[in-house]
């Protein structure tokens, strides 16, 4: 049970009670750690420090944004299925031997090879106007004239059951609040919209901030209805719609979209840097190589690609050889549908007893501000006091959340059964503004913030990887 | 002698003083303006806090945001020469004869005509990229298959000097700094590289900030110099094209591009509320209708233009008829060089003595914070005491320029003849964020800003119309 739930029932209880009565992480962890856990765990400070040290101001210095750069400027973005995912995924295999670090296995897996081809949605009334616009992920194409039809701007998804929108254009128009809140206009809004006979669904960009810039992403179709075009379209063209309609104005759009749609193989990567005394059991750093096919993938999710890159990387280059194994997971097709991360779950389920602690970054690598934690209390609990090492950086933030939580997107598959795991904070107030768009760059990273990034990952999983304790479930 | 000078002044004879004993703008002012004066100027505080309330509370809550939006929305963006502007400008006309007010005078002019065509760039070498771009002002095309060269990137124009840049594409990737240390790369990049050979010129957007947004923007040729293609290009674009080519990779692009220019007919619009005493005294308040081809003009200059608009409307709906004459101005073409406003100057230039005071908008309408003042003390005096009325919207911020500095765009053209003005202050942090790109729209301004500029723009015109004594020269 995490504090929240624990807060929660507390109140039902006792109605009028103040949650201030509930024990703070501080008190309910001093009871479940030993003294000497604890006592471990601060041992490790020295280390710690040798790790950031060597990252932030050592030969590892800017490594992470120069390699990351090389990286991304070299590929380009590498959407599932593509040539380009499968040679940036023999690049990394290519660095890391290049580091002495020779156990290295992919993984085949089929996955999907969506192809974005032309894309252009016109206004055509009340006056000629190009729509900005990013077709949605497996969308259908239109016919080659496209489809011109006569626009419903909707709200919610509430109001979508009271408007007639049969042969219209839904436009979407859900104000941004957070990710998850806003996300299914755009995951679900095809699908919803068909169900109700319209002929194409829009939605504005999931986002707070736009310069015009629309963001793709994906979307599910339902197996017992109409598959429709859809794409997202910028907030300001979104928002004009909007205030036309409103007017009372007659809004017609052309949609324009051609895409296909077929299988190819890819592969996850797993490198190893075994362990010195249980190689067998397993701490995973991980993040995923694919990107969409806009942008770079630089954020999204080249940084945490490249800090689980590093991880194993330093620690190799510094020799810190932690008991348990280190394996950096470079998961492919997450954008398509976490499709590596369910290989990996249902290929290794026999031996996943084995993962002692499994990590993502894959929300932006800002300046690291600690770990959003999945397992139980005593596994909150080590972690917490593990995060401690890191006050100097500012990265000891604890999140908690219970045990079978997501923490991350591919590593949820796994946390979801029972295995303890965490995803990377970081200062990430802006990562929506660039996600899944053009501006997904080398320009949103900084080098002094991937360093911090690295240094926090690798001496996190080595403290995790090399305690005397695994992390219980 | 404006303040800044002063000090400098004062530094060169005294070689150690400390500025510190230069006087304040309080104690100069103190001495030049009279008590009685000082006590007129503060007696507007209740007029001044009327118009501040129909505006923010009354009648007019939210008319400039409304009236603008629905004026963007229905003519897009208005580039100079087009037809959108001419309409515009026609129902400009309409909405303010509506109100009540008939003294419209519309001054037609010769102005450029330039239309964007098709325009692409293609990374060929080391791999094939599609660059954001928009084609700067007047940019001539390119032969239709293209120009193919390789990249010489220059970060300024020193080292233009020491690069063989012949038959290559002169890539600058200068570093924002501020607006006007950075924008002789874009209006003078072409002719300055074309003197050394380059076959084409690309510059690096002129941002501090990017979502893969590339600015448009005025550029101007050499007439005894070859007229190249030139471009911006994203910050994202440029940077990666910059790492390529410092890693000594060879960048080769072909750049297409297709655009015309002609010259049409314009006109500068001058919508009068006659004054009560002396009406051939002006006070002008004024913002440009013309707008690049990207984006609404929302920002550019439509927020200006429609708070000038609104000054002389709220005046009227008011009933508050200053001693001399409101003269709200539309410029037309400033964007393609400040053609609109030398036509005025020059028309008008047996008559520009009676112009009292001019002011222009056209650097965002964010929350205003005061004025920027050209003119000679005694004037910057009065404007500072006026700018006091305003303490209650914190919009009395006076910043001081010597008599002929240009403290706008359009009406730069005026001042520097001498004819005292101001620009409006305002928060605008973020203005070069969106200035020229299609990221200019409704989702830049704010119904609330927008009143509090209407407010300041309308209050401030009508004390300073309406004063006892001019603003001197």
């Amino acid at each position: 049970m995490n504090l929240l739930q624990y807060c929660s029932i507390f109140v039902l209880i006792v109605v009028s009670a103040n949650c201030k009565n509930v024990p703070s992480v501080e008190e309910v962890c001093s009871k479940l750690l030993s003294k000497d856990l604890k006592k471990e765990i601060s041992s490790y400070k020295d280390v710690t420090n040798e790790i950031i040290k060597y990252v932030r101001e050592g030969e590892f210095k800017g490594v992470t944004y120069d390699e990351l750069a090389k990286f991304v400027d070299t590929f380009g973005p590498r959407p599932s299925g593509s040539q380009e995912l499968e040679d940036s995924i023999d690049y990394m295999i290519e660095i890391t031997k290049k580091e002495g670090i020779h156990d290295i296995v992919t993984e085949e897996l089929e996955v999907p090879h969506w192809v974005r081809g032309e894309e252009k949605i016109t206004m055509l009334e009340p006056r000629t106007k190009d729509i900005a616009l990013l077709g949605l992920g497996k969308s259908v194409s239109t016919p080659t004239e496209g489809i011109t039809a006569e626009v419903v701007v909707i709200e919610d998804f509430t109001e979508l059951e009271t408007k007639s929108v049969e042969g219209k254009i839904v436009v979407y128009v859900p104000v941004f609040t957070t990710y998850s809140d806003t996300v299914p206009y755009r995951s679900q809004g095809a699908a919803r919209a068909a169900e109700r006979g319209a002929v194409a669904s829009l939605v504005r960009s999931i986002t707070p901030f736009s310069i015009n810039s629309p963001h793709t992403g994906s979307q599910y179709y339902e197996d017992d209805v109409t598959k429709i075009p859809t794409a997202a379209i910028s907030l300001e063209d979104a928002d004009m719609i909007k205030r036309l309609y409103e007017r009372g104005e007659k809004v017609v759009l052309n949609v324009k979209m051609t895409s296909t749609l077929d299988t190819k193989i890819s592969r996850n990567t797993l490198v190893d840097l075994k362990g010195s005394g249980n190689p067998e059991k397993l701490v995973i750093v991980s993040g995923h190589i694919d990107s969409w096919d806009v942008g770079q993938g630089a954020m999204d999710d080249g940084g945490g690609l490249f800090i689980s890159w590093a991880a194993p990387v330093v620690l190799k280059r510094l020799n810190l050889i932690p008991k348990r194994t280190i394996r950096a997971i470079f998961w492919t097709t997450e954008e398509l549908g976490l499709v590596g991360a369910y290989d990996y779950e249902e290929r290794h389920r026999a031996e996943n007893g084995n993962i002692n602690f499994i990590m993502e970054s894959d929300e932006g690598t800002f300046s690291p501000t600690g770990l959003e934690v999945s397992g139980n209390q005593m596994a909150r609990c080590i972690v917490g006091e593990v995060l401690k090492l890191f006050k100097s950086i500012n990265a000891s933030t604890l999140v908690e959340k219970g045990e079978y939580a997501s923490v991350g997107s591919d590593i949820g598959v796994l946390t979801k059964t029972g295995i303890p795991g965490a995803g990377l904070l970081n200062e990430n107030e802006k990562y929506f503004w660039f996600h899944h768009t053009e501006g997904d760059t080398m320009n949103v990273e900084s080098p002094e913030e991937l360093d911090l990034g690295t240094a926090f990952w690798t001496a996190a999983a080595y403290v995790i990887a090399d305690l005397s304790i695994d992390i219980p479930r």
